[in-house]
């Protein structure tokens, strides 16, 4: 068999499904397409290009919005529209894709006869991407012949401003797919992460929901209020991690004696949260105040504000990790 | 019992210790001061002066740094050190403070007979802060007849830089002094929350190491490896979560529906990976390979490096959250 190929001289991108991560990943990819002649969206809805026309937009800066902010955002301005093939058909989506990406529902019979049809009508050569949030490329791939060319490609929402992309590969995904996959994403400025093992929830969301559990239980205890839980995390570890992951804040924090000189400072006083920690769980009860408490709190966020800042803060990481890694 | 007051027009701070927490307290109240003259640090070192002038000023911007990235920091420049006066003795440290900020040793019996000896010496109007992140003010106040000024101002390390203040006053501290401690960082621009419970490590600690412990539990189960955890929180949820904190987030992810619709949508998948959380304990075994991996990786991390981006990132932060808070 041919080794999958993701050289940008000829790719072709076909996305399925449009929902709110299948646009944001256009978005990206229309951003960054050597050639934007090559993406290809196929939902089957059948309202599918007006809905694509309508929406897809909104992922783009406005002609205001850069003014308000030309110096301190990097939204893209909106790309050419045309250049997007809406396919009517599986078959005449993926007939000459060399990357296939689905962000369908998240259903696993929808996604395993996805893949079997898939197989039938696209290159041999074709890489096979999943932007499932919970179901393992290994279950996902049970009815097709060959599963060597298909994979996680699991991003954090919104795919077309957040950097990371985990990938998570079956026991039975080629290291060459792997490789071609993680080409893709570092040519073009972003992070993708190989995840060893097809755990529960991947990476990114199990350490995420390990502090949203303890979260909830400090707010369950009247420890503190949603609203000042969320300041905590803001003016702390957001900023702080967003620098420097965990590991690498506390092997700063260990002096010269690294992450062990931290846990000889302080260990006794980590192990006596681990142990304190608690562990509320979904259905407990803890939901209607936490939930009414966010939406006094917060009313409808607006996405776009939180999209425009968090751009403005990955500028600067970026430009602070120097030039290399970006898109040719 | 006149009240506590911590006006800025007659603000007398002694900080007591010149740990690491000490004197980055010190570089803060330097640059915040109306004042400078108004700044007494005591620690019974011998050659605590001599320390204090060389130590401190590596909290400031060298000439050299800020020509390097004069419109990107903010780091302040070298302050007037002769503004500082080195007390002798604690009970001419105290005498006239209005403000008496401990960051000693994290030890029960010092912290007890410390605040003891300041109850006799010190303004009975006067505030009284201590920085440790481990030992509630209710055991602290233990040997004093009047506990109702004490309570623990707890920073995110380092306290110069990062906005966070955690105030966790004891049962028997006064709603006036939690108030006049709140109003003194308020105007100082940064961020005091108060905590309603004295909990096992506060609150950002305990939300910190909770998301640890499954860091620690993904590396040692082989999902993933040092450096990459850091590199995905590094990309996903620290530039989220500086912007918007985890209840905040996940309220706008759950759309219009807020934190209601996230849980309805993925709730099954947040309790699938509370579930399978991992829980290691410090002295499991794990440590010789992650402390191994985070020396490998990081070497002797670069501080003023990581601080100098970190101000980056709070100056966007702040110029986003408007003038409003700011020190007069």
């Amino acid at each position: 068999m041919p080794s999958p190929s993701a050289k940008d001289s000829t790719t072709k991108i076909t996305l399925i499904g449009t929902g709110t991560i299948g646009l944001s990943f256009a978005a990206f990819h229309l951003t960054h397409l050597a050639s934007p002649s090559q993406l290809t969206i196929y939902d089957t809805r059948p309202d599918v290009a007006e809905y694509v026309q309508s929406q897809l937009p909104k992922f783009f800066a406005s002609p205001d919005q850069n003014q308000n902010h030309d110096q301190d955002t990097n939204t893209p301005p909106l790309p050419n529209f045309s250049a997007i093939t809406i396919a009517t058909s599986l078959p005449s989506a993926v007939q000459s894709a060399t990357i296939i990406q689905e962000s369908g529902p998240e259903n696993l019979s929808f996604k395993t006869s996805l893949w079997a049809q898939v197989e039938r009508h696209a290159p041999s050569t074709a890489l096979l991407w999943s932007s499932t949030s919970g179901i393992p490329a290994s279950q996902q791939s049970s009815s097709m012949a060959s599963p060597s060319r298909l994979l996680v490609v699991h991003p954090y929402n919104p795919p077309h401003i957040m950097p990371l992309l985990e990938l998570v590969p079956s026991p039975d995904t080629s290291p060459e797919a792997i490789q071609a996959t993680m080409e893709f994403w570092e040519r073009r400025g972003r992070v993708p992460i190989h995840i060893k093992k097809e755990t529960t929830g991947f990476v990114a969301n199990r350490l995420a929901f390990a502090l949203l559990r303890e979260a909830v239980h400090l707010v369950q205890q009247g420890v503190v209020g949603v609203q000042e839980l969320d300041r905590i995390v803001q003016t702390s570890m957001g900023p702080r991690w967003a620098v420097a992951g965990p590991f690498k804040s506390y092997h700063a924090g260990g002096g010269p004696a690294g992450l062990e000189g931290f846990f000889g400072n302080i260990g006794g006083t980590v192990q006596k949260c681990w142990e304190d920690l608690g562990t509320p769980s979904v259905g407990d009860g803890w939901e209607e105040g936490v939930f009414r408490e966010a939406r006094e709190a917060y009313g409808v966020v607006d996405v776009g504000e939180r999209d425009r800042i968090t751009r403005r803060l990955l500028q600067v990481l970026e430009e602070e990790r120097g030039a290399g890694g970006k898109e040719e």
